[in-house]
């Protein structure tokens, strides 16, 4: 999916390649700041980041995707309002609580928003919310309110990268995918790391472009990349109530459409990829490429199958071969959906390396040597022993390649394809979601 | 889900009532051995269980239910085609080794069929074989044959125990249950661990009785017994490619129909409740009561999607009381399937504490309390450090207690409602398969 194969030593080269990344747009400013609270559901204090996004003039130039969740957060209510609004000037976001399903989440968000908007000298219905952490908690809004100014004395107009840290939750690192257009530009950042499946959105991405485009092609625009990026991955099968996808333009450069659609899909690929590769506890990345589908809907279910299986997916986090339970996730897929599958004609690559043809495994030590060889050289890093025998940290915090597991499956059963990026099941996964709150 | 409430203190204790279940129903005889191999596939020699459950007589009554899964194993392949047939006499079932996607696959089961049935005295078509272990590898059916009459010379009409045993493959102990049904009696017995989210059927259960009832009458019983017990239960969401359920009666003994059904339905409930119990790794049982839902299948499916969410999982596993992820997963659920569900209505309990109620979660440090002491009294056991840091293995081989994580869910959407059982996420079912075949 991602159109790059960088390999990075180190944290510091990482970093110097974000910072390469993270020129902002003509028109736009970053600025955030840090503050300390204690949630009135549970006794436990936390530091939350505050990031303020603002445009140097409103601007009618925006679009937004949202969660398909049933219980969807606060801010992507209020979200939705602001598509029908004449303009939009700055976001403001939040880490550590995600303002869903809390008592008066909406008043919250508003309040959030108009203390932003005095900062700004615009209207509150001007900025667009935002928030990611734990489900059910109450944002501490006096708390906000009273940090708010020190965001607003902090923007700037160099560099994204501050609120692509400030984003973060149990993110390893920030992620940012920029492109140029002429003299205009596109940058995106991105927060995720778990409770990743999205539909027709995801996490929380914020798309930011000078391109002077109007709003109907950059809505038509964002809609087609994020079907095409964000709509095929799943780090763990969970749908977020919060995900958000936003796409805001300062209209300063021109630029023609079809450029424009073709450098935001690139970039929201891009940062897709990134957000399953810095998903939490992932130590391979698997890209399953489903053919021979019947249509993309079947594809992309059947790509999705296999990158959710737990068996599988366990299977790959210890490098062992065991495609068997590829078999198993393609025929439950098929069976629990009554598609009429005909095992003779499907055909399953691993690595390069054919493992199922006209009916059966195709299987001897020889290949299961090549397997587990391309199994580790799609390996991020490998499980470090925890310092008190459960607690399990990853050992890197910058991704040190873009290689991933390369599984290919042809159902033999129409002209359709689709391509799913998804990751394994780990020690550090569970480790971080066994207690994600402490 | 079982309808008893057991606690053990030992593995003594365990198999003593496992002793005390496993009394053979009249004309039945049982007999297993074990025997060494290497898989050509992989050079991994392992060891495999014979297991053959013999009729004195063959007869006209049996029952049974496979997978959905579209790429059923070879036994399934053959065990539909015997359904067809006029008698059974005998069942042989191996571990280790599932007979699926392998190439000859039905000729290698019918072999061992055939030689069975030799040593019985029957034809093999009356012989149904049943396999469970790793996808994609060949039987050794050489090995198999050779085998098979140490386990011919062992049968025994006092207890089923031997093969409650010898069916296992990651499982940490036998599952028996039994009903008494005046002089007669129906004995039921489970493997399954993993690869657990059945459809129509489930693992390999065998469930063998000397009540005299028409083929029909045991064929509508053992479905509907199905459909309300494995079909409700989940432990990866991994639905497996040799999912079987048998039903054979010796036709000894009068009983009701009415009586039977009742016990059959217990019986499977038990078992399946035992599967989930023994699921690899869990820690905790997690019992999802959907009420309020517009039909069974909507109850079914929030259930489902509460107890496969890794995220949910992940927290039970932490004795954390992370319920927003509760709220996250009934929200993806219903709005992937565009079910329209008003949060307003929805009502949320967790171990009899309202969590959620009139579009919001209500949540306090006090509460917070209770709900860890409800998760912590649930634990069957925590993780104990691995020796190695990485590997770890369950501390006990035997269920000390039936107590489960009890989450009610009511959709105010409808009348229907659905019990599933599920379990949670952890470096033990990690550990176990990061390498399952090793």
């Amino acid at each position: 999916m991602a159109s790059t194969s960088l390999v990075f030593a180190s944290r510091a080269e990482h970093r110097a390649w974000l910072a390469s990344q993270s020129r902002l747009p003509a028109g736009f400013r970053v600025g955030t700041c840090a503050l300390e609270f204690t949630p009135v559901e549970a006794p436990k204090p936390g530091r939350m980041n505050l990031s303020l996004v603002a445009l140097d003039r409103p601007s009618a130039g925006f679009a937004a995707c949202f969660t398909r969740n049933a219980f969807p957060g606060a801010p992507v209510l209020v979200g939705r309002r602001r598509l029908a609004g004449a303009r939009l000037g700055a976001l403001v976001v939040n880490n550590k609580v995600s303002n869903v399903a809390a008592p008066g989440g909406v008043e919250a968000a508003e309040q959030v928003c108009a203390e932003a908007g005095r900062l700004l000298g615009i209207p509150g219905e001007e900025v667009l919310p935002s928030s990611t952490g734990v489900i059910g908690w109450r944002l501490p809004v006096d708390r906000m309110v009273e940090a708010l100014p020190r965001a607003a004395a902090a923007l700037q107009g160099e560099t994204v990268l501050p609120a692509a840290e400030a984003i973060m939750t149990t993110d390893l690192y920030p992620k940012v995918r920029r492109a140029d257009l002429g003299e205009a530009s596109l940058v995106g950042i991105a927060k995720g790391a778990g409770m990743i499946e999205p539909h027709l959105a995801t996490m929380l991405v914020f798309l930011l472009t000078d391109a002077d485009l109007p709003r109907e092609a950059l809505r038509e625009a964002l809609a087609g990349a994020v079907e095409a990026s964000f709509n095929d991955i799943s780090v763990d099968s969970d749908t977020s109530t919060s995900d958000t996808v936003v796409l805001l333009s300062s209209g300063r450069r021109r630029v023609g459409a079809d450029a424009f659609r073709g450098a935001l899909r690139r970039v929201c690929r891009d940062l897709a990829e990134d957000v399953v590769r810095n998903g939490e506890g992932v130590h391979h990345v698997v890209r399953a490429a489903v053919a021979g589908a019947p249509d993309h809907a079947v594809a992309r279910a059947m790509g999705k199958a296999l990158v959710n299986s737990p068996l599988l997916k366990c299977a790959v986090n210890g490098n062992d071969p065991n495609v068997g339970r590829i078999v198993a996730a393609l025929g439950k897929q098929a069976g629990a959906t009554g598609l009429a599958l005909d095992p003779a004609r499907v055909r399953i690559r691993l690595g390069g390396e054919t493992i199922f043809e006209d009916g059966a495994m195709r299987l001897d030590p020889e290949k299961e040597r090549r397997l587990v060889a391309h199994l580790k050289g799609a390996e991020l890093y490998a499980s470090a022993p925890a310092a008190d025998g459960l607690t399990f940290r990853p050992p890197v915090d910058y991704p040190p390649h873009e290689r991933s597991v390369e599984l290919e499956v042809d159902l033999g059963a129409g002209g359709a394809r689709c391509e799913v990026l998804g990751a394994d099941l780990t020690h550090e996964y569970v480790t971080e979601n066994a207690d994600y709150r402490s």
